[in-house]
């Protein structure tokens, strides 16, 4: 991959903020010393391209972004190792996904380019503060917000596009433990001509209630079925999903409705490329029932940036409890963690090209 | 009605604005003076309540709303008469539907009471900034946004409670023209177990792209069917749609995908006040078609805040055009419009107790 050198203007903060412990970090809630920004005004297009102490916004309460929701985010992982390197994964995938939301939500285009080479000088500035300790990483959010001054239910006429860093800890602090499932027979996270493909803050937080129901009832996650039929498996929680059933991988297939994940994505290519029979196609929950029933449902995880993989180890569909695997991660679901969390932390070889190392491209570069 | 007496701190503007002109007025782009913020801190509850200067806001970049839009808002006006009164139309119903979305957000829920009176002085502060010219009037936003800075999907534990104010020109300063509409065929606003019912965010950002692809066409708005079927008529726009067909009134039943307004709701009281006969139900397009093939097709009008009633002079059905009451308002839809803004504006007696007068209430409180 190569890197354009392009105009992003540094303003570098005075007084930095103590960094957090690498052993008690919280999933997104510390921030690094800097952020990036870009603005867009109509006419004009994106310009003022920077990185900046981070800082509150301040907007007008009238700010389109308030009322109607025209935004998409984006998330991914920076991962400091043993080598000294910093390592993305697939980071040009997220962008691209980026402009594919925003195409959705009636969005400008961002340079794809441009956004990479802001986000790796960003990284590069605010690198210290990649946490080190295993299973740890620097979490990115890029995300786009509307900013025109209008309560008219209109297309925004201008963005602000960002992107804040935050230290995370590690997923698996406690080693990985299969999680417990509710299948959501009430509430719907998206439906064919909805906006389910988008990476868009609607459908965030229309999901919220279906997962407070779903905690109060000891499960930590719901699976989404179909607006439609009820019956076809979409996600789970805001993660992709697999089944493991009789030997062959079985993901549900991008139907208009559901997100494309990266790591989804990633999987496929590496099953793939292990020769693994994996197949993207409906999935009812009638197939998932009755190849439970016939000792046939092997494994089950979620795929997503945060936990990578997600083993779940109880489906309840309808009062009905299916236990997976004894409640213990699958060796098909561990052989893909392994693999993956080893190619984005350098651990194992990339044979895909999916990793950027930080340093090597900033060379190119600056 | 009676109001309690609740401690709202005042501050005042020290630099007033200049006020626009009455007659070239549009809509949400002007703010007045003051704007009222309650906020809400988990363990707390509401607090702070008060009315200041309009300023913007300042949030951290990770503030939950930009990126999951966990936010509910509502949407009704203020008008200034000859006679001196300013009236407001039935905002207790704004509040309670506030609090029915704020619950399918996992949102806290307002005192319905307080924001009213809340609302009611900094109407009484801004008052000189409700406009006098025909058909004009002060729209009223009031809105609840996430502020908890959490990358986490999870509700908020903080809230900004905020209501902001904008003098609006009249909606039909030419007079009022039917309007064109296409049937949206691809795009879906909401279904079954989704946020249709809720006044949210997602729900505007999500229909953004089919209004954009029908404006192209030469379409002022798109009439959404329901998204399991593709077939039963749901909204117009961000309104409510009503037919005439065959001299009874039909609308589309709450469904649970539908939003209830309060305009939609005022005009069934309305219509059975009259005695005319009214239904609400499920309603095809194929219904209306054959109803159009039959000559029975007699009037169409979609309602909400904004228009009070906007009646459809053409409705496109993949291609089918159907062209109602000759392009011209019908004269049920002109009988509604004029008792209801003639209510509104106190030139009509209100025999429901719809209207507030807001002198008349201040007396009771301050």
């Amino acid at each position: 991959m190569t890197m354009t050198t392009l105009p992003i203007q540094v303003q570098l903060t005075e007084t930095k903020k103590p960094k957090p412990d690498s052993e008690t970090l919280e999933f997104g809630r510390v921030f690094t010393d800097h952020m990036f920004i870009a603005d867009y005004t109509e006419g004009q297009g994106w310009h003022d391209h920077r990185i900046v102490p981070y800082a509150p916004l301040s907007l007008d309460p009238a700010s389109i972004i308030f009322h109607y929701g025209q935004t998409v985010f984006e998330g991914l992982k920076a991962y400091s190792s043993e080598d000294g390197v910093i390592r993305l994964f697939r980071p040009e995938e997220n962008m691209k996904r980026m402009n594919l939301s925003s195409d959705r939500l009636c969005m400008p285009q961002i340079d794809e380019e441009l956004a990479l080479s802001g986000l790796l000088q960003l990284i590069e500035i605010d690198k210290d503060w990649i946490p080190n300790a295993e299973g740890t990483s620097l979490y990115i959010r890029p995300f786009i917000i509307s900013t025109e001054k209008f309560l008219g239910v209109a297309p925004s006429r201008s963005y602000r596009f960002m992107i804040i860093l935050s230290p995370v800890g590690s997923y698996y602090k406690e080693g990985i433990h299969p999680i417990k499932i509710k299948v959501e027979s009430d509430y719907v996270r998206a439906v064919s001509g909805g906006t389910g493909t988008a990476k868009t803050a609607g459908n965030y937080a229309s999901a919220l209630k279906a997962q407070q129901v779903a905690d109060a009832q000891g499960y930590s996650q719901v699976l989404w079925l179909d607006g439609v039929e009820r019956k076809y498996v979409e996600e789970v929680g805001s993660m992709n999903i697999f089944f493991k059933i009789n030997g062959e991988i079985i993901t549900p297939a991008v139907n208009g409705s559901i997100l494309e994940g990266i790591t989804r994505k990633s999987i496929l290519e590496l099953l793939r490329h292990w020769e693994f029979p994996v197949t993207e196609r409906k999935v009812s929950m009638d197939e998932i029932s009755s190849a439970y029933e016939n000792g046939q449902l092997e494994e089950i995880f979620g795929t997503g940036t945060a936990a990578v993989i997600s083993p779940v180890g109880e489906l309840n569909w309808k009062g009905e409890k299916m236990v997976v695997n004894n409640m213990e991660i699958g060796a098909l679901s561990k052989k893909i963690y392994d693999t993956l969390t080893g190619i984005q932390t350098g651990k194992v070889k990339d044979p895909f090209d999916w990793v950027i190392e930080l340093n090597q491209n900033l060379v190119k570069q600056l």
